[in-house]
Parts: structure tokens; C-alpha cells; sequence
């Protein structure tokens, strides 16, 4: 079978043939980092209009913000980010899951036990952005200054909802 | 100031309107996630030829393998993906500092004491992508069968180069 990584290097032959927006500087021209799930479904660049070079995009299971914190210190400290905007969105897998039941699985099929891990799910959508913008908010390692805002994106209409700004 | 924010939501409300790939299943249509780096100037789906829908992404600061485990272990196991691509870039941030010189400005900039805390940074890039692909295939929460690929992105050319597959 074709590894999707041969067809992603197919992609980008043609892909890198048109590009011409190279010699870009490293810190993101808009000062923003954007945190945000891994959803398949979400392209952040084209949901928020991002152009090449604008901002810092982390991503990961859930858009979890405490799994976010090595990078916006990065993001802030080093390369001059000063907002910080908290998507998370519509079905998300997160919602499906418990720890206990994820354990169960990793357990069933690999034999590994992870019970006790915190794998970040959660029960209500709304509240887990108000959670990550709120958990971010009280880091000592977030300046108090730096605007921080919440939303969702919905998959299914493209619309992004605001839930939270700080 | 606006705040990027606002603007997000203005762009929003633009590609929502012309938003027509709404009621797409959960699972990535391509069941592979790519772990890669938040840099501003590295649009994932834009690179490899990814449609909404395709591909889990998965970004921090580096495109690091140890902050992915989490996000990894939801993709394969809820989700179904079986591929795993690591794509680091050139003129990354994470080649620009040491872990004592990010304290020292943590401290600087917020008083706040890191020392000890590791951020990840790395001196070769092609090694950073060689460690990471090792990382997840020695991990017992990445199943042997999964195939695990990495390469670099030239953010000056657009170009993806292979740098180990396993």
C-alpha cells in the first residue's frame, strides 16, 4: 500500500514548484498564536484567514491549552506572540471518551498501562474553552497584559462562535 | 488596538459563507496524523495537499514527538490512524536557544523560575527529526506496524525533503 507520506511528497513537488513566499522572517508577522485540536476537519489557516507567515499555530488533541503552555512560552519569549487565541470546535472527539475508558482501550490493544494519565478530555464544549482560556489567564507564565480569547469552530457550517475574551 | 481576534472573526464570516464540506465523519479520511512545528510560515495542509477532512495535525513549538504522545495515542486508537509523517522545518526557533538561556528569560521577563524544565530546543535539525521518528518507535503506546516517516520543510523553498522512514 502507498504510504501517504509518498503521496504527500507528490503534493508538495507541485506545491513547491508555485511557491514564491520564501525569505519570510521567523517571528509571526500578526503577534498572535492560535491554539487549537488536531481535527481533521479544521484548517485553521483557511478558517481564520491566515496568510503565510502570520501566526503561531499549536495543535494538538482538543486544542488542550495545558499542553500548549511549552510552546506559548516559546511562542511569547523568543519570538514575540502577544495574544493568544483558545479554538476548540463542534464533535469533537474529545467529548467521546473518558481516561477510564481510553486506559481500557490502550490497555486492551497494546498492553500498556495508563491509568491515571490524564489524556484531557471533556463534557461540555463551552466550558472547556472558558477552562483553557481561564487556565491560561492564571499562568505565571502568561503575562497579564496579553489579551487572551475563546471560541468554536463549527464543523459543520464553517462558523467560528465566540465564547470568551480576557 | 484590534485585537487578531476580531479580525479572525471578520475573515470567518467571509469562508463560512462560501463553507460547503459540512457533515464530514470524525476520523481523518487519509488515517494518518502529522506531527509538525507551529512556525508561522509551515501551512501544513497547503504543503503536503491535504482536503479538509484528510489528516489529524498535531503542532508545538519544534514538532516534537514527546508533546505529541498524548494527541497520538487519541488518533490511533478513537480514531483510527495508522501513518504517522514528522515534518520539522529550516530556520526553526528551536535551533536559536538552550534551555538555560530560556529560564534566564523566563525569569527576566517573568519571575518566574524554569530552571530544569525541558523546552526541547535542539542543535541539528535532520538529528531532531531522526530522535523524534526513534521516540515514537520505540514507545509501547505506538503500535510496530504503524509506518513512521520524517522530513524537513524548506521554508524558503517550499520544498519537503525525506529524511528517515521506519
Amino acid at each position: 500500500m502507498t504510504l501517504q507520506f509518498e503521496q504527500f511528497l507528490t503534493a508538495n513537488a507541485q506545491f513547491a514548484t508555485a511557491f514564491n513566499q520564501g525569505g519570510l522572517p521567523m517571528p509571526p508577522a500578526r503577534h498572535v498564536a492560535i491554539v487549537t485540536c488536531m481535527d481533521a476537519r479544521l484548517h485553521p489557516e483557511k478558517v481564520l484567514g491566515l496568510a503565510i507567515g502570520d501566526a503561531h499555530v499549536i495543535r494538538n488533541a482538543g486544542g488542550r491549552a495545558a499542553d500548549a503552555l511549552r510552546s506559548l512560552v516559546i511562542s511569547q519569549r523568543l519570538l514575540g506572540t502577544t495574544e493568544i487565541v483558545v479554538l476548540h470546535h463542534t464533535d469533537c472527539g474529545m467529548l467521546t471518551f473518558t481516561n477510564d475508558q481510553l486506559a481500557a482501550r490502550v490497555h486492551a490493544d497494546l498492553g500498556v498501562d495508563v491509568a491515571g494519565q490524564d489524556f484531557l478530555p471533556f463534557a461540555d464544549l463551552a466550558q472547556s474553552v472558558r477552562d483553557d482560556v481561564a487556565l491560561l489567564r492564571v499562568s505565571p507564565l502568561i503575562p497579564k497584559d496579553i489579551p487572551i480569547s475563546g471560541a468554536i469552530y463549527d464543523v459543520d457550517t464553517g462558523q467560528v462562535h465566540e465564547v470568551v475574551r480576557t
